[in-house]
Formats: C-alpha cells, structure tokens, sequence
C-alpha cells in the first residue's frame, strides 16, 4: 500500500465524493395532529483525498454509507428546520472526516398537503402537495461560515393570456409566427441567495414562490418569458429583503396553436398541441443593486 | 397486391392498431374567466384488417395520423365533456373506417387548478392540481351500445397512522416484523363501471376519488392494504348508487422504519426510511350485489 | 375479528396480490470466468382471500415481504434457468399459501454482454446489452399445468429504407403525405406461446428475437409496421415449430421528413424530425394454424 | 415600449437563453449503405439582451424557434462531422445575432449499430448501441477561439470481481462491512478536454471510452471506486496525447450482498440485492502534467 502506482504524466486534479438519494421521512406527533416530513438528501466532502485515488489508500475515506447512516441517526429527534438539519450534518461531517475541507449538503423536500375530510385538514393523513420540491443547499468549508441558498425545482405554472412574442429578429430560418396571445408554460426551476446564513429559511421557502407566482399571474403585459422572468426577480427583490439575488432556469413549454386550416376549420386560440420537445430555455438571474449573485453554471 | 404472400401455417390472429399520445389542450373563455383542458388520447381500431398484415393492402386503413387529426379538428369547439367528446370521436371512427368493428376511445385529463393571488382564483393562471389524472375509457362495438369507465391514475396518498399489519402467516422465509402502528402509503390507480353510459361521468370523476379519500382517511381500524381496498370500494357503493363495480390496484410504497440500534439510538415510529423497490402490489375488486364487474387483466 | 364489518350491497370480487420489483443478481463461477445473471420478479397469488379484504383477517397472507425473502433465497444456488427458477417459486408458494389457488411468477432478465478488452471476451466485466429484456411469464393454478410464455420487451429496431406508408383511406380529416421510402422504427415488446411448458425457453428467447430482427431487416417490401409484423410473425411461425403464437405490441416511433422549404432547401431523404408523441401502436397476433393465442389485451 | 418598467433595486444579473431536445436524424448513402446519424442539440446564446428582460424588448431576440429551424437546414448536406457540425452552428449564431457575445452548442449523438443478418451488418436496419452517448460540447465566444470538450454520457460497466473496499474511516455510523471482493458498478458520465479544438474529436470519442472501459475491467486490484477512477484517467491520459485532463461522474451502483441466514442459509458471493437508491457518486478530474481542467461544477 502507499507506494505510487502511478508515474506517468497524470496527477489526481479537483475531486468529492458523496451520497445522493438519501431517502427518509419523519413523523412528529402533537398529540393525534402529526407532520410528515418527507427528505432526499446529497452529500459532498472534497479535501485531502488524493492518496485515496492515486494509491487505494482508504484511510480518510468516511463510506458513503456512513453518511446515509449519519443522515438517519441525525433525523432521530426529528427535523426540525431543514436548514439545522443540514448544518448538523454538515458540522457532524466536518468532524467526523478530518480530511474533508469543504462539505456540500443538499436537502429536497417533497411536498405534502393535509388531505381534506368533511371541510377540514386530516390530522393524519396526506396526499402530495403541489408547487414543486423545496432545495436547500448548504456549502462550508472547514473554519468558514456557512452558504445556504433556497430553492424551489419543478414548479410548473401556466397562463392561457396574458403573454406575447413579437417583434424578434427574424432571419432566413425564422418561420414562427408572432403572436400577441398565446398560453405561457413552463416548471420553474429557482434558486436564491440571502443577506445572512441566519435568516428564516422556512419562510422564504413559503414567501419566494409565493411572490414569484402570483407576478406570473399578474404580468399580462409579458412580452417574453425572459420579460416575466425578469418581473417575477423584481417582485422578489423588492417584497423580500433577505434575498440578494434570485436565479430561474425557465423552460418554455410549448402550446402551440393547432393548425386546423387543412380541415377547413380556424382556430380561435381554442386548441393548442402539447409539445415535448424541442423546448426554450431561458435562464437568468435578478440581483439585488449592490449584490452579486453565486454561480449556478 | 393483395396476392397472399403467405402459405406456410401462420395466420393472422387478434390485432388492432391506432395512436397514443396525442397531446392537446382547449381554451375556453367565459368573459375574462378561462377553462383550461389539457388531454392525452389514445385511440384503437380492430376489425376487418386481415389483408393489411398478410397482403400489405392499405385499402382499409385509416391511417393513425388522420386519428391525431380528427382528435384536434373534433376539438375545435371545445371540451365540454370529456365522455361526450369520447363519444364523438368513436362515432366519426366507426363512419370513417367502415372496416372497423370496435373502436376504443380513452382520455386522460392532466389536472390543473387556479392559482390563488390575493386569495382569490385567478382567472387565466393555473398550477398542476394534486388527486391524479382522471381516465375514462369508451369501447363500442358497431352497431352496439357504448360501454365507458371512469378511473383515476396515480392518486397518491399516505396516512402516519391508523394502519396495522400482523397476524399473517408466517414460514421460514418470513422475517417481517409485526406492527400495530404503521405509515401506509399508495399511489392509486382506480378504475370503475356504472349502471348505464349516459351517467354524469364528470361528477363522478369528482365524487368516487373523494369518496375513496375520505374513507382512507377514516379507515383507521385498517388491518392490511386490502382491508383498506375494501373499506375504500364498499364506501363507494355504498354512496354512488350508479356505480356497479369498483376496481384498485395499489402499490405498497413501503415507509420502513429504520433500525438505530447500531447507532444506539431507539426510534419509536420518528424515522423511516422511503423504500424504492420492490413494492407490494394489492389489486382488487368491489362489486355491487347482483351486478359483475368487467376484466381488467 | 371475522365478524363481517359490512352489510351493504358491497361484494369483494375478483382480487390478487403480490410483490414488484424485487431486484437480484446471482454471480456463477467457473473459475475465473463469471457468469452474471440480473433479475426483476413479479409474484401474484390469488385465491380464498375474500376475508384478508371484508373482516381484516390476515391469518392467509403470505406477505410480500416474504415473497421477496423467498426469492432471494430460492437464488442461494444460482439461477440455472429462468423457466426452473420461476417454477420452484411458484411451487413454493402454491406450498407456503394453502389459501392460493393461482399463483403468476414473472421475471424479467436485464442483458448484460461481456466487455471485449485486447479482443476477447473479459472473464468478470460486463456491460448492458442491447436487444431488450427478456421475460418469462408462469402461471399455474393449483393441482394444474404450468403455462409459460416468453417475451421480449424494449427491443428498438430501426431501418432507413425498404419501408413505405401510401394508398391508405383518405378522408377530410387526412393530410399525411404517402411515401414509398421512409424510416420505420418500433420498440417490440414481443409475448410467444409454446406446444409445452417445458421447451427449451433459453433458447427460444434466443431464437425469436433473432428470427424476428432478421426479418424486419430483410422485410424490404414493407407497405406498414401491420405488414411487417405479419412478416416477423410467419418467419417465427415458419422456424421455430415449438412457437404456436406470437404476438406484438409495436409502437410506431415516427422520423418524419423535415419540410425544409421554408429555408429554400429540397430535403431528398437526408434530414428526419425525430417524433416523441404521439405515436402509431400496432398491436397483432399470428398464430400457427390450428392453434389459438391466449389473451394479452 | 424601451421605457424601464423598473426601477426599485433589483438589477440584471447573469442570463442566456436558447433551446433543448431538438432531436434530428440524418441517412447518408453510400450506394445501398446507409449511416443513420441520430442528435439531439442544445443551444445557448448569451449576450447585450438586458433590455430583453428589463424592458420586453425583442428587438435582439433570435427566436429559439430559429434555432431548431437551423438546426434542421444546416443538417441538409449531412452530418460529416459532430464537431463541424456544431461549429457551423456557432458560427451562423454569432452572425445572425450581433446581440450575442457567447455561444453554446452541446451535441448528443445516441448510439445506433448495425444488425448482424446471416452473419453480416446489415445495409440498412440498426439498433441502439451499448455504451452510452457521444457528447460533444462547443462554447465561443465572438472574436474568440472555439473550446471544445469532448464526453460520453450512460456508460454503464460491471465487474463481479476485483473490487475491495476496507480499511476505511470507521465512526459511529458505519455499520458497512468490509469487502476484499465485491461487484462494482457504475454508469460513468466522462468529460475531457484536447490540446486543441482541432483534434479528430470523432476518433477521441472511440478511444477514449475503450480505454477507460478496457482499464476498468483489468483494474483487478481496486481499493475503491476512487481508485478506478483515477486508473481509468491515468490509462487515458498515458495513451491519447491530445486529452489534457479527463474528468468523471460515476455513481456507485450498490450491489448488496445478501443477507440470507435468516433462512439458514450462507451466502458465499453468489446472490446480491440490487439497490436503486441512496447511491454513491464519485467525481474526480485526472490532469496531465502541465495542464489545467476546466470547470464542470
């Protein structure tokens, strides 16, 4: 062990490791009113594993199974707070792998609602909650303070008016017809930063998409999703001091307008065909004025 | 042409043909107020095409492009009822393709609701709604009377309590523990057959998957997944006199509680672990006395 | 317990339960060349469970727990054959559950081929196959023969030329362009039955799906995905005497030809859009004379 | 329009935009030998288009619409080569749109071989490849050189023997057991960067997948997944001189061992459990001597 097994030209460049689709829940039991609180959740250590790569050395290798092991143990008194949960598990990491100079922990959400039985919410009973998953992400490296973002995948969302394309460059491969009524569609995925790792996560995770889909509902004089992407950044930026910066990766998910002209019928803006692909992209982020946002590509 | 290519011992058995996965939504605008109908088809023809397979004779076929077609233009006018417009797309199957002798119709309507802004529904902004995605499936036969089912696919729902599995039989490959207290979670898929085609399938759309809800919820006496199936089924016949039968397959989505004990740690019914594969599978069957139900596999 | 809860019109009808998904490997040694055998299981029994449904009584079930433990240890010896192994579970569980009066094994085989390095076949590496999964499907009812199908699923074929689609039924609703040389591509999922239970299932699983891509390769006079598979049927029919039906179940997975007129450009056959939905299914049987195919829809 | 519709604190930040999933073909003839090329393209653009979003001006919006349209039309004459082909796409956005300042242009080719009849490939009729997909990546900036990285996505390998995993960080967390021989397994998303964006990327995308596969199956002694992984980088790098750092995704696709002595039974290597999840994911970039990688996360 330990000898080099590698002379050659090649050396051991940027490396983590970690586990992903770490899957548990929990029940908290007010008296016979539960909560069901249902994770996945990724982990990420990167630090002074070289020798592991390059000689087999696995002396600072915590096993990934460890980890899903520490993520079940952890949950034992219930979470909580997602983000305590995540900086437990980041500090429990930092401790327990003194290679690890950084550590990555991912918490996604899925969402519950209370099923409704005789015009009230069932103490007990769930059916999945619409919206879209919530993320957060925490990121520390060993003696710094914590990153935490929020975020919010799969939000779908869709407005039959209200939204426009038009007046675009058009070259000798353009063939879209513009149009100043056509349904907007797409699953936002969502993701911000905030003024302090301390701030109410919970919250945020409620008051961002919150704020981000009633702008969606109300920017009818949307030119672009690019337009509404930027108005849904503004109404957040503005409503919510905590967030400095806000990132969307929007795809367009188009309805487009059938064409029933062979069948001798128009088509008032009445059927649309549901495309799967090709799809728009649009991504971008909105920042607070003396703010930079983090990377996300 | 139709010079039998063929005279060695194969023959032409059972076949029919069509499209699936027609995707198309309708608009429909009652002022500012918009209705958004978003459906997946699934079209099957059978009859006379013998000669299609053994001679390539295309004489017959009406091909499954011209079924996408039909579907759009018999949308021009909107959906008001899904089992309506199933109904006139069989019909204009059955006039077209005189080859045809039965014809299968099966719609499926993706789930939306309004978005709330300002605590209001807003009139043209929706999200996708929990519960499913409604089935309705119509076969006829030519010349005959339309048989339709309802059905919902994929209602997911989970209760923390009120569920017990114990009692069963156990032999030397049996190492599951017994439990008086459970999660038990499902995602249904629900099928069901009435007294006469002409009922008001959209109401019972609405009213048998809140019925199946509640009585889950209340269930709480429940001894085993099939227990709960009946409790589910019986309280449906009991309440929707038009329904004669009520089908369920139901997939167990295990909520394993985890073991601490390696970490010293108990865990009394907090943690459990959200197992993938495999899955129990429960499928079943309730029917109103005097009445059959139709096959279903 | 077993005083009937319900007293209403409710019947339990026809039922079946079991587990899905159960996911094993078996690795078989000799000497140092491995032989690596991937396996999903379905296990379905039916029979006196009415009570396990109306009175909650589980003293019947078999629980799917233990079909699962079953499995694996069922495979403590290997798996030799596929068509041994679904028997002994079955027969185990015809012994375990003495309220079973049907039991349906079924498994899928997931292909693997060995990685070729310096040109030969590697001992203990493997990679996915292409071609599909295998599946074998046993069903028996107590004191009865087994009956055994074979199958294919998710085998994708395509071919650029020798396909044509033209003199179909044209009504208003048809705009389809005829053509005499298109793509045609499917991803068979293939059931066959047999004159015995015990032929040799290996190799048939071999067999037909060779004879089966031979032909659709060699079938250049194709008038649609219906005359192919009558093509693919009779040359299996025609091969393989212990075959007495087949039966497809063909998606038509549509390239259609890019109208690049809008760019001034012809398009001779060179540039195909690549379908997602919808898509054409052809479903059909063909069955050697004198014999009858069981039912698959 | 162009008035600023905003002018509270929120700003512009990062964006770019374009289209996902067009997915095309294309046939070349060579007499009665066909090559099927199978794509699937993504397209971003970014830019001068914050008034785009600030002030729903199009004005400098090439529609993603176009994109596919270009897509298509430069696919006329052919796809000669992955890499030219992404190239002129890059070029032709950059000149119709002066608003962009840096294009991206990824390129998926999915795998498709020819099927074997009587012993030979055939001409025309093909099916889908083992190994996983070509990936392709062009970025540019305007005036600038082109960087291209080359990949491959989905390649899933096995091996049921020479794998350990032992002598690792122990906590109170781990209960994983030790192994000297276990099955690894994996499904590697691999990226890698060139000398130069002129080297024969098509040949690089054969070579540098069989070597990686060729060094997984003969990497017999390995400690870990880490420890392959950076054998595999170290094979590629010894052996392509034009690959400067090569960087890998690889998930640890659990295989349990068994736990059968609750039956009685033992267990020696033969029966494992396969887990779908939580799984391990190991990153890491193996660099030649000199070089740098770029960023992939």
């Amino acid at each position: 062990m330990t000898t080099v097994e590698h002379d050659g030209e090649a050396r051991m460049g940027p490396n983590r490791y970690g586990k992903s689709g770490i899957r548990l829940a929990t029940v908290a039991r007010d008296g016979d009113r539960h909560t069901f609180t249902d994770l996945e959740i990724e982990v990420r250590l990167a630090g002074d594993f070289g020798a592991v790569h390059t000689d087999g050395d696995n002396a600072p290798v915590l096993p990934t199974d460890t980890m899903r092991g520490t993520c079940f143990a952890l949950a034992r008194d219930g979470i909580d707070s997602v983000a305590g949960y995540a900086q437990r598990l980041a500090d429990r990491f930092l401790e327990a792998s003194v290679a690890t100079a950084k550590v990555w922990i991912r918490v996604f959400v899925y969402p519950w609602e209370r099923v409704e039985v005789d015009g009230a919410p069932h103490d007990h009973t769930f059916r999945p909650a619409t919206g879209g998953q919530r993320v957060l992400t925490l990121t520390q490296d060993r003696g710094g303070e914590p990153t935490i973002t929020g975020g919010v995948r799969g939000a779908r969302v869709l407005k039959t008016t209200g939204s426009a394309f038009s007046g675009y460059l058009e070259d000798q491969y353009t063939t879209l017809p513009a149009t100043r009524d056509r349904i907007m569609a797409t699953t936002m995925d969502i993701t911000w930063g905030t003024t302090s790792p301390s701030v109410d996560h919970a919250a945020l995770a409620e008051q961002v998409p919150a704020t981000v889909l009633a702008r969606f509902a109300t920017h009818d004089d949307s030119e672009s999703v690019q337009h509404t992407l930027h108005a849904m950044g503004a109404a957040v930026i503005d409503a919510l001091p905590e967030v400095t910066w806000i990132r969307f990766q929007l795809p367009n998910e188009h309805h487009i307008l059938a064409d029933l002209s062979a069948y001798g019928l128009d088509n008032p803006n009445v059927v649309f065909l549901v495309a799967d692909r090709p799809f728009g992209v649009i991504e971008g982020t909105v920042v607070r004025d003396g703010h930079t946002s983090e990377p996300g590509w």
